[in-house]
């Protein structure tokens, strides 16, 4: 089986959206990443930090999914890092209530020796220095190396940031994180600046509206699953990611046209994940389900056409 | 060849976009409707109304896509329909400078005796009346009646406007008229109260997002094909209609399978469209590049999955 490695937080949310909240609840873009990869024939290992305070329980959910937790870290008397966060009606955009770092804030990532040879590597969003020190930490040059940020690092540590964004072959990122990064409007203007950077494969995710993957003068367009309600979207980036960088894994081919698949699997598990609140979805996910919606995906999207 | 019957307005538009603007030049749903259907095999009449004031010279571009304009009734002494916008940065929103009805105002519109017999009646935007009294004179029952609107209507003439809806087979309209007129928020619940109140399909047009076409429980999506620049929205959602509707009309086929491929054929002449200021994109469009770009559609959208 392929190996897939997985940097990203394992954290707290709380979650506020019009149809209810939450508590502290499990949450983080290393665990929605490894959730939705998990739908997929591979072994997976998630590097990360918690404190003493994250319940065995949550961490029971990870193994239950194979998910390698010997690079997640638990420190001592520390507390696990924290997000809130309340979506407006429309749930295309969020106020951040509180972040508190805690264990994050000094945290060294360690790639457990198995995974030094990972095949793929996806690097959540994360600090770009943390994102880094897992590829150098790596010992065989993996097939594919994915990196998702957001805007809070081209605010704040943006040359890290680039010199991370060299070393990667695919960058995933929202519309408006594309058009700050690159300084264009047009996302077709954009993914060619973002090429310039390093990225082979720029993908550009567009929420509700779908996702993009350009590469070079090509460009695939995956839908959003029309659903009758969105319930919460936080972690459907990282499942879509996740559910991209899992398939690539899987089926060990780096070609755009297998890339066009794995875009439709990310997006496929990512309209699950909003169904429910924080991870509830996709810890209940079927593999009935899954094939049964990728058959959606399918009708929602192909055509016959004579030219 | 099978026959297609637009209503619409025929106009005079003055456009302001960040790019630059125009004086008046020639415009109108009826005849962004008829350029974009004259790319298909099939007979086309447009029934409308204009001022004297309006040039020989505008005629004669849409009598030079064989579009049959004996049902144009032209006004002596009066004056023609005259819109102004100016798009905001994003093109994605505008605020309406002038609206001069004018001939529009008394406007009684009269199908030529030959198109009575129509096979396909695409209602373009206007009075929810003028678009009843055009159905009104239809000896024959058409294959497919077409209808395009906006949330003008449902401010002003609802009861109208929910009259002629009862008669038609498609709707098309905006994501956010979708909303207005079913008091739903979610595209999937709105299509399925719209289709209760008469169209047993409803395309909902997403601008820059795509469009999707709902009948009972299945859904269709296509993307806007991923442009570099967008110089001049005016008129997309129209030439949208008129590809779907020109389709269908030379394809004398009503399924939902070939409504998928129409509106991929909407979508794209209206990546042409908006490339160009008016209607200067559309005058000059060859058959080569509807044909170039389709691919780039196909290769955009279409994928392999093993299920």
């Amino acid at each position: 089986m392929n190996k897939l490695l997985i940097v990203g937080t394992v954290a707290f949310d709380a979650i506020e959206t019009p149809f209810g909240k939450t508590d502290k609840i499990l949450g983080g873009a290393g665990t929605y990443i490894g959730l939705s990869a998990s739908h997929f024939n591979l072994q997976s290992a998630i590097v990360s930090v918690v404190g003493d305070d994250f319940p065995q329980e949550y961490l029971d959910l990870l193994t239950a999914r194979n998910i390698d937790i010997s690079g997640l870290e638990v420190v001592k008397g520390g507390k696990t890092f924290f997000w809130s966060g309340k979506y407006h009606n429309d749930l295309n955009s969020r106020d951040t209530l509180a972040t508190e770092l805690n264990v994050l804030a000094d945290f060294q990532p360690k790639v457990p020796q198995n995974f030094k040879n990972a095949d793929v590597v996806m690097l959540g969003n994360l600090h770009p220095m943390v994102q880094s020190s897992v590829l150098d930490q790596m010992e065989v040059k993996p097939k594919l190396v994915v990196l998702d940020t957001m805007n809070f690092w081209m605010d704040c540590a943006l040359e890290d940031l680039l010199n991370v964004i060299k070393r990667v072959d695919v960058i995933t990122i929202n519309d408006e994180e594309a058009r700050q990064l690159s300084g264009e409007y047009s996302l077709v203007k954009a993914a060619a600046k973002i090429h310039t950077m390093g990225p082979k494969y720029v993908v550009i995710k567009k929420g509700e509206h779908g996702a993009l993957i350009f590469h070079d003068k090509e460009v695939f367009f995956a839908p959003a699953l029309p659903l009758e309600e969105v319930f919460d979207p936080t972690g459907a980036g990282d499942t879509f990611a996740g559910g991209f960088a899992g398939f690539i894994t899987q089926s060990e081919n780096i070609s755009f046209e297998n890339m066009k698949t794995a875009i439709i699997h990310g997006s496929n598990l990512a309209s699950f994940c909003v169904e429910k609140f924080g991870t509830e979805r996709m810890l209940k996910l079927s593999k009935e389900e899954v094939v049964a919606r990728l058959k959606q995906f399918k009708s929602l999207t192909q055509f016959e056409i004579a030219l």
